[in-house]
């Protein structure tokens, strides 16, 4: 897929086949997340692949904006380890960048994900601290549910000029 | 460009031709950034893109790592604006969905580019809001330079099997 098409044909999906993502289609998406850009290159995150359908199931007892995982197959929690930080205050930032490029890259390779928001609520982060077993020093940021899509990806045009600004505001 | 060579092969490039991006690719690049996902959809972000050398030079004297902005001919703020978020906290993530997408953007037009983080360090905060006249309740968040670069991009394999967990930490 083009890459500015893949950008402009991404599309929250949460409506899902059921049927199992393969492996090697979860580690290229892993891998495309490890390829974001990072404060000095500090690369915080770790990623939690839920596979088990009823750790799946019981996301939804914590997260209202998470219920498609009664559904999916396969979701990856994208976390932050706060313990070798080399810049602080950019740890959101260079998950986020890792996050992005799991939407992407999914929709690539023809999967359907959804960014599912977690930090910075604390009732979510948790949720999945208990769940998961998450020690107290990695931090969940984001959940994305992934699966092969019930939903048609369309192109939206979203561009507004009023947001945009020359030389000065 | 494919989609993941796009994500695989982008790296942070500092090194220009001196050369002007044409408008047509500038609004190529604002249009993937607005195609970000955000929380609910809210689209907090907004863009200053600077040509004007003499701004562009400028930049240089409060932040330490965009010193490129001396060579680069093109280079886009990004900004949050605080006054009309639905989701609370969450603008940072958008904001950086946003980032990433022009980082690829640019990338996949043949342009080179960088994210310099500016939030949350207030001295590059108040230099931007200063220099560029940027009212109270719009944030600067990132700054992107942007040209035809003169730096190779090769893939990297920053892949690590320590970071990926199962079903639980």
């Amino acid at each position: 897929m083009d890459a500015l098409d893949c950008i402009h044909t991404r599309r929250s999906i949460r409506k899902y086949e059921d049927k199992d993502v393969p492996d090697d289609l979860i580690k290229q998406i892993l891998n495309a997340a490890m390829t974001a850009p990072s404060a000095g290159n500090q690369q915080p995150w770790q990623f939690i692949v839920i596979k088990d359908r009823v750790v799946l199931g019981k996301i939804t007892e914590f997260h209202e904006y998470a219920q498609m995982c009664k559904d999916v197959h396969l979701a990856i929690l994208v976390c932050a380890d706060t313990t070798s930080l080399r810049h602080e205050g950019m740890w959101e930032q260079d998950c986020s960048a890792a996050t992005q490029n799991i939407l992407l890259s999914a929709h690539a390779l023809g999967l359907g994900a959804v960014w599912c928001g977690v930090y910075p609520r604390d009732a979510k982060m948790n949720g999945f601290s208990k769940l998961l077993g998450i020690p107290e020093k990695i931090i969940p940021f984001a959940l994305i549910p992934i699966g092969y899509p019930l939903q048609k990806s369309s192109k939206v045009d979203r561009y507004k000029k009023e947001k945009v600004h020359k030389d000065k505001w």
